[in-house]
């Protein structure tokens, strides 16, 4: 398991929640997708925005997303989301997320992207191309 | 003002409601937005993804949008959202939209778009060009 | 496994998309999110809204959430949503959910979520209770 | 004019943004929307979960919302939003929203929201009542 970890504080905002007074479902995999976005940014020493041209990849695309809500923020809540790379395999790997709520678990999150790039023969195809080592060194 | 109207009938979703139980108001925008697409769709006879395709631009950029909130839509409210044309310029166009529930006037709407293409010379720059006299026809 | 499946058919819209032209995973929750309320609606005859109210819960709360991107979906694509109970436990059930493009699955989704009602002695809890046998015979 | 002055720094999200890569509207709706929260908290020194119960309002309803579109913030880009009440009348009262990117206004956006509360004979009612002269003092 990497040892990197990048932590974001923030606070549940108002259009976020729902009916029941807490945040949606759908919300907490935005927060995730900003997440993984600033571990890159923060492990990588490159903009989300320069990621693509800095690695010769079209991007991270997400295959595999998971949440687990055991207990729900609600507005105005400050929260900590805290992510890691758990595992990193030839052309994939996976991202969680711990989003807590004064120190305790709320929301516990997985994700599984790829490091993509498009086809040399044919540029409407992606597919995974093997993670640098020295890109996976730089997350510990 | 063009008299083609785009009506759509749909129900509030619990996910786009606030804790107030109310359609939170960026929703709104988006309803505009998907009723715009659907009345150039459905004005037009093409899709929404061969606009810029058929007409040489690069889509209908919005300028501006506003909305008056009149009465809050609540979640599993069944609503219709009516859209037109109310005014062609050289480039750019107001669209109306008046949002209901049960036949009373809930929420109203309205975008500036620009018929816009990209600058031949340069071609990072966009800019309005003329609306084409057959198009505004067709808006009746 | 319930027999009950709902189907509903809609057009991915311009502002679901991201910057690679495809819906954004967040997006599918929602989508999910809609399909579950609309699954219970059409097998149990009474409208989202009134779920709470005619069987005495507070709602249908979300515990787990999952989706698999096998393809993306991109703007104006015409897409088909299948949903199904997979299992109901004592107070918990499992959805589905099927993306589909072109008949092509695209998305697979899941939830598990819980029947769930107010504590008697602290309303300020929630907790599940046991889903009605007359609610389970309704999904076939 | 109120001098009070709320500003915030963020960067534009790869979820925010749409299929031109620029931040879709309706996303300018939600950020004012979260500063508006926070330049109350500011200028009152109560959290914006607190601000009903201190005062004895039910919230401040959004009644009007409005953005002007200069320039598109795209994914990535660090921006500030700087927000002020540039009017309070009895009950109701205008915000101002200004979105610069690299000091360069970008949106420019409005708000007219209701202070507002329970109708005593009718809770069902929501009506604006008159905004303390000591609230507005906060404001400068």
């Amino acid at each position: 398991m990497a040892s990197f970890i990048f932590r974001r504080q923030f606070t549940i905002e108002w259009g976020q929640c729902d009916p029941a007074g807490i945040a949606f479902n759908s919300r907490f995999f935005e927060m995730f997708d900003v997440n993984t976005w600033l571990l890159f940014e923060a492990a990588l020493g490159v903009t989300a925005h320069q990621l693509g041209e800095t690695f010769g990849i079209i991007g991270i695309p997400l295959v595999d997303a998971r949440a687990n809500f055991l207990k729900s923020p609600r507005f105005g809540d400050e929260v900590e989301l805290a992510s890691r790379v758990t595992e990193f395999r030839r052309s994939s790997f996976d991202v969680d997320h711990k989003l807590t709520v004064g120190g305790e678990l709320a929301v516990e999150g997985g994700e599984t992207r790829v490091w993509a790039a498009r086809d040399r023969d044919d540029p409407e195809k992606i597919h995974g191309i093997a993670i640098p080592n020295d890109v996976i060194a730089r997350f510990g």
